[in-house]
């Protein structure tokens, strides 16, 4: 055992036996970004050599990492089924259909953190096997419980004890060895903020990305997305990115990655169209190809031994076969004015009827096996296509089914055909402790009420989608399915079209805002949606809170539900003002807070300068934003902007400003980034 | 590779690289039943050297077995969430919370049988993974689909392809080699009665174990119990086992195997008056072991290294510890008349909320680790407490929630938590391939029909179990459990009762038929239940029916559900009987049957001779049947009845009888056993 050797400001790696070949920091393309870990503060290891167990075992290894009374567990990656993930057994495997709340997950990461002050990263691609303090050993935990009495119904027969003299035990299939990484804290977010550094830093999407994103119907050609495309700007709907669904190929499972002749039989001209209404195209596919691709042949050499739907599943592993598969984007889309992809299906489902993608006993050549390849197969894929645009010096920002460890970097929003509104919603609240973006993204609606809620909650999440990708028109001319697709319209059709264009307005408004508090998970790591216990672990209100979030450091956003008119709101420590109503909440305690339907509960932390733009409908390339500092109370510090070209990767040679809105209302701007695309207009108080 | 060793007539064992230590197999208490293979006929080794293919991989190894085109695979133990186990990925894992259709079950076995003539026995404790031809290789299967049109919903997207060039794939962790047993058939139906008898031949409970089962609410004090078992005589209700739930114990999480001084102050006294009344009691209990127990210390050297709810795990792989557990219950119980134990919690439960056993990284003494021990856990648990009864020369039957490999010989039935009445039905076609007794057990209902619908498939099924569990009074008395438990009855209650007395005199009328049915499974591995698909396997139309059964040779049972007045019945080949009505209805075809609340479509198959006994109320030491001979259309062969004590290992060393109805009508017995239990008294002409 190879103790507290420290790689890194506040991480240090534990060597345990001897780690597999392929790890997910041994095959890492970005490096940590030690400048951003120099920034934070230093701090002690938190253990000492001896206080974690380890043994190699017939079924791979097992680490024992001791816990604290009270510590609560959070992060492993997207976890729709829960927040809290204290004595639970996760399963770290990488799954489309998570059907209970067991772990698996379309991003399960093996990293966690604690309320204690400490993150773990067990670095592997195994379905590593976590049991977060259930369980005891002989004679080692508290005494067994008494209670004589019978009980009547499983759920009081099973119910969890709490336990003392708990460990983290980690179950590592196959391997003999494992490294782990400890990231120090003290607190919980700090922790955090170490592992997203480790990572390499957070992504900075251009900043069009951050606006909102339409996908069309699979059943659209090139005729009906053009219409779709400019009834939104009539609509004035804002809109900055419109994506294709899987009708654009010819073959689409598995990929022809070509255009179907037949749908869209002018695939340049098309795209030219779209550009000038100013969207981003982005295309839909899958990592599976198809027998009459292009690049099939050149691919079969660098690719596993099993087919999935037909079409071979690239080793995205070797150096060849990214180079074959991006080299072929690069030239027929990204060079076309794609602006990015979804990538779909790259996250297995085998707990479903509809069983699909490899098994665990495929083999490719770079020596991966199935089990590895489908945690690694989400971060090689986004690897992959991100290297086009890394060379044109051009960022982008794109859409992934599935991740794993040390994603921060990548510029990729997760999304899932699952639909449970409170899920969706809980994922918002997860997927920051583990280096992820998630997207409740909307479909259709069970009513227009419904329709409303998830627009809203998606409207103030890491990415505003709405993926119609099997309806006709717009879900806010009509939330049904069939109906939809049939023209019949709904005849309030356009107050609701007035509702949802109310909420993207807010998010056009707070798009500097937003791309700032990027800024700064670039550089400090700190996500920009936050579950209340990252910023409050202390606080025992927040340790269980998973419907609500923090959307940078000065807004927390509270969505309501179908049926719901109003809800129960948790506010931190501190004074909170309604957006809307400029109300004043105590912080510290529950609030019921009502909403009407076309409205969503958010709260701005007293003490806030905050830049709020003057809406757009889509980011063109010289966009200025115009920009009302708002100061809610009386301003406890000043408000910064990053300010860039807000599309290239120039900031990271220096092209790029910090703009500070003072507590003294002055405009302070320093930097290397020569034009300005932020103008403060106005100073306005909205309290006090 | 060690191709072709014939094991057994119509038995090939393949040795593939080197097993574990630890198999069922390598583990088994009871010798494969030789004389029982040499009566079935010869047959060819299904598969010629080189036909499998086997790889040794970092996870463990791999085995690829070729499948033909059009072929159904069926097994892999109780699946309640599906029948027909054809192009899915089947994990072969114990859980009493199978969440979707994933092979995880309580009573996973790796073991599968397939329509083209053989079975699969994969001889591991592993978690094993099967792909029952999901996949193929590149350049091995069929041409990827074609089909270029765009699809707007997941499940035209995802659904199943069929292919060609499949291999089943079985995929077992950890294990660098593997035990192939291959039964020969030639049909499904012979390899299962190969595999049964490579078991040990199927198990035969004593009569009453198949009359009817009582288990009463766990908050019952003495009286309570003694209060309802005399109700069910007044109420002439068949009864024969009554049950006793946890709270007869002092501590029940963990077990302390000590009468609660408080409900049951006089426990021998208790039993007695029980005994009068004609039951014989059975007790629930699990293997986790409280402090308080007294054979707590014994058993703490011989444990694993993990409490379960506070208690110890005993290793009873060590014949110590079975020693000190089934000499404690000898002493305990056995002795006092205990007729039989239900074996709770034996299963494991980590993909639900109420997370409980050992984790599979858990250390026992033998050097088994945790993921073996759950899938070894049932066998030995029930291996543990059938010494004492072998010792003494009793059968017994008992209740087990979990169960694996070779397990026929055992005499225990399995249940469980869940209560889907489809899924519970489901598990009777299911079971039987693969060697297991299932109780789609009866605890409350959501109506008097639903409770109807479910105590009707429960009394022709192989285990006719009420388990009241949480309600005080009978379940007929009201269905439901907040009523019940406050002494509400229905205003039908009578009607109710009468139904339920109706359906269990259906089953004590068939004891005998079921007891030789039972006979037949103990000496030829032919089980009791049978999904049609098993006697019919080239009629396709059997493929997927998953909610009738074969009850014997000659009976056919086709439930109704709550909702339901009538319901679709396919009939195989041949003709058939309404056991009501006696109406005629042609094989070969789906019949709408309608049938009252208080009726079970039922069906008896032309050409039978069908041995029908005046019902008892239970089955006492002396009890002789009353039998009427039923002829059931033109008799095509003689009825058969096995006759011997009804309740020791006697008829092992030849103190049975066959006693034959001759379709001349004549009675013959044969056998070394003295006594007359059944008495011929009519032949009664049903039809025709």
């Amino acid at each position: 055992m190879n103790l507290d050797q420290l790689v890194a400001r506040g991480v240090w790696r534990i060597r345990l036996g001897e780690p597999e070949q392929f790890t997910p920091v041994g095959m890492r393309e970005i490096p940590p970004d030690l400048t951003g870990l120099e920034n934070l503060p230093a701090v002690a290891a938190r253990f000492a050599p001896g206080d974690l167990r380890f043994k190699t075992t017939a079924r791979g290894c097992v680490v024992e990492i001791p816990m604290v009374d009270g510590e609560q567990i959070y992060g492993f990656g997207l976890q729709l089924k829960s927040l809290n993930q204290t004595a639970k057994k996760r399963t770290i495997r990488v799954n489309s259909d998570p059907l209970a709340d067991t772990g698996d997950s379309h991003a399960p990461v093996p990293f966690y953190v604690s309320t204690a002050g400490y993150g773990i990263l067990i670095d592997t691609l195994r379905y590593a096997m976590v049991n977060t303090g259930s369980h005891v050993k002989v004679g080692q935990g508290t005494p067994a419980s008494g209670g004589s009495a019978p009980s009547g119904n499983v759920n009081e027969l099973y119910k969890a004890r709490e336990l003392q003299g708990r460990y983290c035990v980690v179950d590592v299939p196959v391997a003999k060895g494992v490294d782990i990484y400890v990231f120090g804290g003290p607190d919980l977010r700090t922790a955090v903020q170490r592992y997203n550094l480790f990572s390499g830093g957070g992504c900075l999407p251009p900043l069009w990305g951050l606006g909102v994103w339409y996908r069309g119907s699979t059943h659209h050609n090139a005729d009906g997305i053009m219409g779709l495309a400019k009834q939104l700007r009539d609509d004035r709907m804002p809109c900055d990115v419109f994506g294709l669904e899987p009708g654009w190929q010819s073959q689409a499972y598995s990929c022809s990655y070509r255009w179907s002749s037949e749908r869209f039989p002018q695939p340049d001209e098309f795209l030219k169209n779209l550009q000038s209404l100013g969207y981003r195209p982005n295309l839909w596919e899958h990592v599976f190809v198809h027998p009459t691709a292009e690049i099939y042949e050149a691919l079969k050499p660098v690719s596993g031994d099993y087919e999935v739907w037909g079409g071979l599943i690239p080793d995205l592993s070797l150096p060849k076969a990214r180079e074959i598969f991006a080299g072929f984007h690069d030239r027929e889309f990204v060079a076309k004015g794609i602006s990015g992809f979804k990538l779909d299906e790259c996250d297995n489902s085998d707990i479903t009827p509809w069983f699909w993608s490899f098994p665990e006993a495929a083999e490719f050549p770079s020596g991966l096996d199935g089990e590895q390849m489908h945690s690694a197969l989400g971060p090689l894929y986004q690897r992959t296509l991100l290297a086009p645009y890394r060379q044109r010096n051009q960022r982008t920002f794109c859409q992934v089914r599935a991740n794993h460890a040390l994603a921060a970097p990548y510029p990729f929003a997760l999304y899932s055909d699952l639909y449970d509104h409170r899920d969706f919603v809980r994922g918002v609240t997860t997927a920051g402790f583990s280096g992820l973006l998630w997207s409740p993204e909307v479909r259709e609606g069970a009513s227009v009420e419904d329709l409303l809620r998830r627009i809203q909650a998606v409207a103030l999440s890491p990415h505003a989608l709405i993926n119609a990708w099997y309806i006709k028109n717009p879900p806010w001319k009509q939330f049904a399915t069939g109906q939809n697709n049939a023209d019949e319209f709904l005849p309030e059709a356009d107050a609701v079209t007035d509702a949802v264009r109310k909420v993207f307005e807010v998010r056009m408004q707070l798009l500097p805002y937003l791309y700032t508090a990027f800024a700064r998970y670039r550089f400090e790591g700190l996500p920009v949606c936050r579950a209340l216990v990252m910023d409050y672990p202390d606080d025992v209100n927040t340790h269980k809170r998973d419907d609500e979030w923090l959307l940078g450091d000065r807004l927390l956003v509270a969505p309501l539900f179908a049926g719901q008119t109003e809800r129960e709101v948790y506010l931190p420590a501190g004074d909170w003002y309604c957006w809307w109503t400029k109300q004043k909440y105590p912080g510290g305690q529950v609030h019921k807070v009502a909403a009407e339907v076309d409205t969503i509960p958010l709260f701005v932390k007293t003490g806030t300068i905050l830049p709020v733009a003057a809406p757009v409908q889509f980011v063109a390339p010289g966009t200025v934003f115009d920009i009302t500092a708002q100061v809610w109370g009386t301003p406890s510090e000043p408000a910064r902007l990053f300010e860039d070209d807000f599309e290239t990767f120039d900031f990271e040679r220096g092209a790029f400003n910090w703009v500070e809105l003072t507590t003294d209302r002055r405009v302070i701007r320093q930097g290397g980034f020569a034009g300005e695309r932020y103008r403060i207009v106005k100073w306005e108080t909205m309290f006090g």
